[in-house]
């Protein structure tokens, strides 16, 4: 493991390979690239995004450049696998990030079409600034759809830091498990596992670790909220409730590791669970299995959830259908392609999904296991390996 | 406290009926934003972006909608203050959300130039997808540096949750400080503090606490990565290093309340200081103690930052700049506008900034405090109140 975890400098290499290789295909005289993933997928270089703009150009020669602030040069010279760091001293500053990034553009010899993901750096945390087009008097395009399709498929390293990912998110999700009890509240139980959790796995991998992640800063597990009558709302955000017999916990546990993500999410139940609930239950678990079963390579993503909302369609379960039954997973938490009717996109060996088609009953609960899945050869290897069954996820009383 | 806690339905509408008063002055047909932290300010209503878009819609009647996917719409229904909840199935589904948000501004009759924050829901965690002027063909105008010059100033509910932060994020601190030792490591003292401190902070506020923001779940306090040489680079990502005598830890701690933030960092030094190391602490004092007299309402950001710039100059310590003065803070926590020499803009009573010129002295460390001040009639309110001096910042061994 120790040698495989982090991405090879050769893998880094032959992804701006093919980033070059489609600049070539569309006659584009560079790219430049502010989304902060796209960075860490193409260099290795990761950084919290701010209101001080940070880029990865590339040009016709391949030549690579990452365009930083002052604050951030020692920091992207020491981790960025580029050619060169070009850095501006500040924003706002007395001379726009963009006009000197505008005069690294012209060093490096753009001067014809050029690549982006977004027209100029997006305006977030107060930055204010003019596109790409306008600073460089250049016609944009966006090769957004060129890096999203790259990223779908996971090389063999990728999916082993998915696994590493896994198998983090399944101590925290042991734990908090292990901790929840009637009586005590989310926040106390989330925290202790996810502390737990963390430190056994930063003392496990050791110093080496990086989280690289936007989302998250270590392994966790917790409740988002869905607690008893919560439950039924999917994204609710958390408010500290004390947990009571008869509540329908939907817990969710990962871990970071060099920026990849896994998911685990299960329903558990405080108490014995009402017929009803069960019931629920198990029309969930069946659910999940139709996706399971749909998913592999040659099928459309479209096909999947196609299958999936037959079987709600079947059993009358439309009215507690809120989503659709997945999404890919990686560097990102959420990530194309989507698990979606309206997704034809072909799934491929490679790719990595969760699975987790939900039943939200107001009143009674949210119903949902998210796993993680990888595409095989002969269809997938789900990567979570998480009891799922009700008599495993009742926290006795 | 309880009673002004959270901002109210009437200050809600007093904000959109200053964005209101904006289109009618630039004869706009209405308004779509896609950013959440501006959702948020004119609405209440706080989510997590995903791929699946929402939308704050108002016409030039007035009238306001969100726009949001069948997940959110007992969430939004439930929290959002505007007329009426539109929502549309799924992302990607077989109808685009941009179609189905064609509908819905067409139903609002926006029929001529369209104010929005970007052109279009930004394509974040694999969303595609078209424009608003695309779908509209309608002209499109950015209102960003409308709504960001609008969030500048606080009003004395933002100010009185900003304070409710500095208290929160006080605890953190001060247990971060009580639990560091040398030996230990970054993590479990961050950990140990934070879960402490927020726990605190739950059962103190109640249920009725929510974080409501993207950058912060709830109390807590660490140190960033930046400890002994480490300290040298401002923005580094945490590590797990265990604390050794002549660390120089800068920490940072905070706590978000109904959206809003506060910074509190402090440079710590585990043992007693190196002569070098005070002579370095102190300049920083003094560096923050020129931005705390410069900043009064009527001078630019600009002129506070040429105050702290001299001060380098002429005490000869320009190597170890690397950041303007400070930013403002608020529903995000960082925000324009920006003690920076490039920030003409003028400082007015209610602006809340973050005040922290930092030293940056490689194989020596970082030497950064940071506090949060308000803009009064007089000149500022220091809202952080944990001690700055030297003894008080040393750990003991």
């Amino acid at each position: 493991m120790q040698t495989s975890i982090k991405i090879s400098a050769q893998e880094f290499e032959e992804r701006r390979i093919k980033l070059f290789n489609h600049l070539q295909v569309e006659g584009l005289s560079g790219v430049v690239l502010f989304d902060s993933t796209y960075i860490l997928y193409y260099t290795g270089f990761a950084f919290i995004p701010t209101e001080r703009p940070v880029a990865f150009v590339m040009n016709a020669s391949g030549d690579t450049a990452m365009f930083v602030p002052r604050l951030e040069l020692e920091h992207a010279r020491a981790n960025a696998d580029v050619d060169q760091v070009e850095h501006y001293l500040e924003y706002p500053y007395h001379v726009h990030p963009m006009e000197i990034l505008k005069g690294t553009l012209e060093k490096l010899n753009f001067s014809g079409r050029i690549g982006v993901d977004t027209d100029g750096y997006p305006w977030i945390l107060g930055y204010r600034g003019p596109s790409i087009s306008e600073v460089t008097e250049s016609q944009v395009t966006r090769v957004s759809e060129f890096i999203e399709d790259q990223m779908m498929i996971k090389s063999r390293v990728e999916l082993a830091l998915i696994r590493e990912s896994v198998k983090w998110g399944h101590l925290a999700h042991t734990l908090l498990q292990r901790y929840t009890r009637a009586g005590l509240t989310e926040t106390e139980v989330s925290q202790a596992a996810s502390a737990e959790a963390n430190q056994a796995m930063l003392d496990a991998i050791g110093p080496i670790y990086r989280a690289q992640s936007p989302f998250a800063r270590g392994a966790s597990a917790g409740y988002r909220g869905q607690i008893g009558r919560n439950a039924a709302i999917p994204h609710a955000m958390a408010n500290n409730i004390a947990f009571q017999e008869g509540d329908v916990l939907v817990t969710g546990a990962g871990a970071p590791v060099w920026g990849y993500h896994s998911e685990l999410e299960r329903t558990m139940i405080v108490g014995a669970a009402s017929d009803e609930q069960k019931r629920m239950f198990e029309h969930m678990l069946a659910l999940q299995a139709t996706a399971f079963e749909a998913i592999r390579p040659g099928v459309t993503c479209s096909e999947v959830d196609r299958a999936v909302r037959d079987y709600y369609e079947k059993h009358d379960l439309q009215e507690y259908w809120k989503h659709h039954t997945g999404h890919a997973i990686g560097l990102r938490y959420h990530e194309g392609p989507f698990l979606d009717e309206g997704d034809e996109t072909e799934i491929r060996v490679g790719m990595v999904f969760t699975v987790e088609p939900g039943l939200y009953v107001p009143e009674l609960g949210g119903f949902r296991h998210s796993d993680t899945v990888a595409v095989t050869e002969e269809g997938i290897e789900i990567l979570t390996y998480y009891p799922r069954g009700l008599e495993s996820l009742t926290i006795p009383v």
